[in-house]
């Protein structure tokens, strides 16, 4: 019997951030990310590879919030999850509402043949993830921008996690940044 | 009369970092920043176009605990000055402890001809210079880590700052990345 097995779906880590590291102002705004038609075309060729996003409670509201359904672009064959403990896990809005623990969800996820899984808006669901030592590789945007003050896309409280980059692409509006991860017997501990 | 006016002096902001914007560890060690052959002569390129070195007393005191005297490179030629309102201003092992304000202070050191000057050790330092709006350019080194605690180099607190990429180049160590500030009319309080 010929046994298929196909590639391990990676959990990509990704959002954009300014040089001091913030995914968002205070009031959730992202007006300082800014695409041009390349770095459009870098994250279209990046959703080719995918087929799978998560997020947390907070970005999805902060999305739902801050872009008109126009902007979006269609993602048809993606699966979107959000996780949280204070909605009602079940369909919602397109998306699916989650509530478990991430480790054993992304271990059923990766059993099923599929694409990339895109973990997005960083902050306290990105640190969840780099806690259990789930992400594989970090896609990020960074805008020329120090914004002084705002939501942080890695908030402190995970053990250090080494990379190595793989991409680095130049924009007028900024740099799109891959890293994959580098897991060693000392990396996981090394830095608590 | 013929009058000589010299390009003006520019004050860059630097240091190296963590993808989450650490500079050191709780304990201040940098052992996370690593340096190849490539990324040590961008660093020497870089020393011959300043002549005056600026931190702050708590990186002064991070380097002289952490940095045995024989691993900091030569720099003849340069002038060290530590901001410190602790300590007495004067002489101090070869530096020179300033405790005035910082944009007096750089107006000064701007009226007399010379190279440009660097501003390093992010921090508290780093910071007022940015609410002073005194940075002229960035320089970062980006080390492929995140180490989920730190010493931030870009602590919160000073008015959004945009800036220009000019300049990214990609190591095995990391990414030096340059970027000049771009003034504009609303920048300086767009972020507030």
């Amino acid at each position: 019997m010929v046994v298929y097995n196909p590639p391990m779906r990676k959990v990509i880590l990704g959002f954009g951030m300014t040089l001091d590291g913030y995914i968002a102002r205070r009031d959730d705004s992202v007006d300082f990310l800014t695409m041009d038609k390349d770095s459009e075309k870098v994250m279209m060729d990046f959703f080719a590879t995918i087929d799978t996003i998560i997020m947390g409670r907070k970005t999805a509201v902060a999305s739902a919030k801050l872009q008109p359904e126009a902007d979006l672009p269609e993602m048809p064959g993606i699966e979107n999850y959000v996780f949280s403990r204070r909605w009602k896990p079940g369909k919602r809005k397109g998306s699916t509402v989650v509530n478990e623990p991430i480790a054993g969800f992304i271990k059923k996820l990766r059993k099923r043949p599929g694409k990339h899984i895109f973990v997005t808006g960083g902050g306290q669901l990105g640190r969840s993830f780099l806690q259990a030592d789930l992400v594989d590789e970090l896609f990020l945007g960074v805008a020329p921008i120090l914004l002084g003050d705002g939501i942080p896309g890695f908030p402190a409280g995970f053990p250090q996690r080494d990379f190595k980059l793989t991409e680095c692409k130049q924009y007028a509006t900024g740099l799109a940044l891959r890293y994959d991860r580098v897991r060693t017997k000392k990396s996981p501990t090394k830095g608590r």
